[in-house]
């Protein structure tokens, strides 16, 4: 049977501010993406999330991003080899504080923002994280862009890597993102996103933004839980995959 | 034979700022309590301190405080019975993240600062913060005020309890510090100060402020490592101590 | 012609996080208490809320409070008064850069959160709080709970002091906020929350929560402006207050 | 009579940390550049720098940085021109807060670290600056490094503008410092850094590394004030220029 896990990004509240919708997002993905503290989270905001995703029986990964609330750790940093350890040691810890205290497992790592972006080009920086990673929970999964230098970076390590398929974004022939900027960067029909996903599970094949087919080979769906529209679109793509006969299941079955 | 543990709050240094003489304090002391990034330290100082312990064979904990670095946690704040909680699981799993990669077993914990004195008067809170503990590894030493709401609250959970003397604190004839606004509060004769812990050690006494003996009986001195000044008096209770033939030994074998 | 001030807090989102309709509310009321940094806010969102005030010509207060931002500055923290000073100066002129860049001039201050609590029952921190703000510029109006002790310090200190009613909340005899926890203490009828209002503006006076009608005298109410049953809420105040011949107008005209 | 700035970075401390030795080197220097909070200082670090200044006579900048407290500043961060406004404007007017509160005025501002590095090569970063320094107050000095967009910038906008000479640093035969990593790029003696500030001032040139004797004419000699050696360095080089007939004067008596 074929299998693809959904993966979100979750947890991003802050104390008073509320972000997304986590309670309505987590039964329907199979593996959440908890933010760590840095970029997004709390210590309350990740307790609640552990225990949801351990109620929903999602698994859990943990979403370590740059030291920057007020950027969301969306703005690049330059940080050394020590300092990318130490941020990736400390949140994945962190993360696990509420992982051993609800009896969930820490299945996968998807870093954040500028930090995922910058190594999904920059092989030291992917290695650095992936190192910190292994020297973590060498049983992890990193969960990362497909084709990117992260990708490369964990495998090299021999760690259990994962790709993931953007739904709603356009891809370029050599299989990178096409830039937002870009007229046609994002599909919005979701219809199209939905047959776009369905096509990349069964033939590992996607259309690019200039017409061509092109290779994608990903373990894992990305999707949002920000608003009613993105949870809605979350339960079509469930509704899609089911009646194509393809199962939903988290990372650690698939990789 | 007679065993001590001596314990010293480091890891406290942030980012540009240096505190403490961590590399010097280390192999002089038997449990170290590393600040864990809320009111004190950074991941690459605690990455650096949990090296440092391993290396010099001291044993590791935890030093949770109050999210306020601006006060060093220094200040009362009032916080929720599940914030308190999950500041205790997120600082915890935080520091373990470098145990875990340098293949150290976390031994106990020790609250910081305003968290650590307003827990010796509020068992509520105290009950609190043990119960994060307990969730995340109840073999886990509570290091607290000897007889103060903390380590009552850990007996009363069934954790492995220890409590610290003050070398160089005056006591109250019912066994809390003197305050020290009080003259004679500050015991600066530090060969006085020596005598007291150990007949603290032999005798589980020690003279109170108002020259009354009372009874304590504690199982770590807490020792300081800011400045030469304070090097030089931990070399001369190690002296001090192995004259009388007193082991320094960390917590854990000890409770 | 009768004249009150409609008062409300903004400018609390913070980087990735919204909250609040700061857009909505500014052109409803005469006075923005504006966040500065240190319990929400940041400065482009404190950029934006002065550029927004100054286009719907609503006065610009500051909206200082403790260096909490995960708890929203809602939570108790003891301060020293240096400290205390230091904390508002700095966040006044924070605030004020705004103001210069836009030729807006600051009217009032307005504490937030626990720091507006404490300061009601604590004058020796009230006394603080004025002291700093008769040093930055002794024209500011200062914005107090009705019958607390920053009233009276800002009396006292002979700075321009304004006192707020709350519209929603039930009132002890004693002139005090009744406790959130009482029956009775939320007032969801919006008539009444309006006629309540008119009454204290025409009478000064209100009915407490045990039935006896006694003096209050503020010039401001503090609404809300967080979703849009807020919004509407205001929208009718204004209504009603326009159909009383009140003017509605900001405190500098008032006090 | 020839005149020459002296500027030191300072007020850099945090809460319980303690970085240089404000107290001694403020009455040695005639500009002294605050931290605003954002890579270092706090309000009430803040408070007494200027304090300390007012009473020393030394004239009081602002020292804006990014928002990197764990990096001091010292990391590049992708900001847009928004946030670089925004910042600026919010550190210009805290630090402004405390100067009210002495009577004291702000002379100038020079940015920090990662910022002032990036501004000096950045005219667009520099501009967005410059910007907000001129929408807080056009009489404000820019300082900057010689040669830098910072200082072209600065000049393109109209306001006044002063360059710094650093009397440890070697220079490139372009006017640009010379990388640290290159030998010979630091200059550890004494006399000749000293005899390097006077030709500077007197002859408006310094030997280049290669050699080559290039063109610099700085207003400002950027010393430091994190220890005793550097405390005694400025004593020598203020005796330096005395026995040159050179008057140490603030910026403002200069540009």
């Amino acid at each position: 049977m074929l299998k693809i896990d959904l993966n979100c990004d979750l947890g991003e509240s802050f104390g008073n501010y509320t972000l997304g919708m986590d309670d309505q997002i987590i039964p329907l993905i199979s593996s959440a993406n908890v933010a760590c503290g840095f970029h997004a989270s709390d210590p309350v905001v990740m307790a609640n999330a552990i225990r949801m995703a351990k109620a929903g029986g999602t698994a859990v990964g943990a979403h370590p991003g740059f030291p920057d609330l007020m950027g969301f750790g969306r703005r690049n940093m330059v940080t050394t080899k020590e300092e990318t350890r130490s941020y990736i040691l400390y949140q994945l810890g962190a993360l696990d504080g509420f992982c051993k205290a609800e009896g969930v497992r820490m299945q996968h790592v998807k870093p954040h923002g500028a930090l995922y972006n910058m190594a999904a080009v920059d092989y030291e920086l992917a290695s650095a994280i992936v190192g910190a990673i292994k020297e973590y929970n060498s049983d992890l999964i990193v969960l990362a862009l497909f084709g990117g230098q992260l990708e490369k970076a964990s495998r090299d390590a021999g760690l259990r890597t994962a790709s993931e398929f953007f739904a709603d974004r356009a891809y370029n022939p050599d299989g990178t993102l096409a830039s937002r900027s870009l007229p046609g960067s994002t599909i919005t029909d979701e219809d199209l996103a939905i047959s776009r996903c369905i096509r990349m599970i069964r033939e590992k094949k996607v259309t690019a933004i200039n017409g061509e087919d092109i290779d994608v080979d990903c373990n894992s769906i990305c999707v949002h839980g920000d608003n009613v529209k993105a949870l809605e679109f979350v339960e079509k793509i469930r509704s899609g995959l089911a009646a194509e006969g393809i199962s939903i299941s988290p990372l650690s079955e698939i990789v």
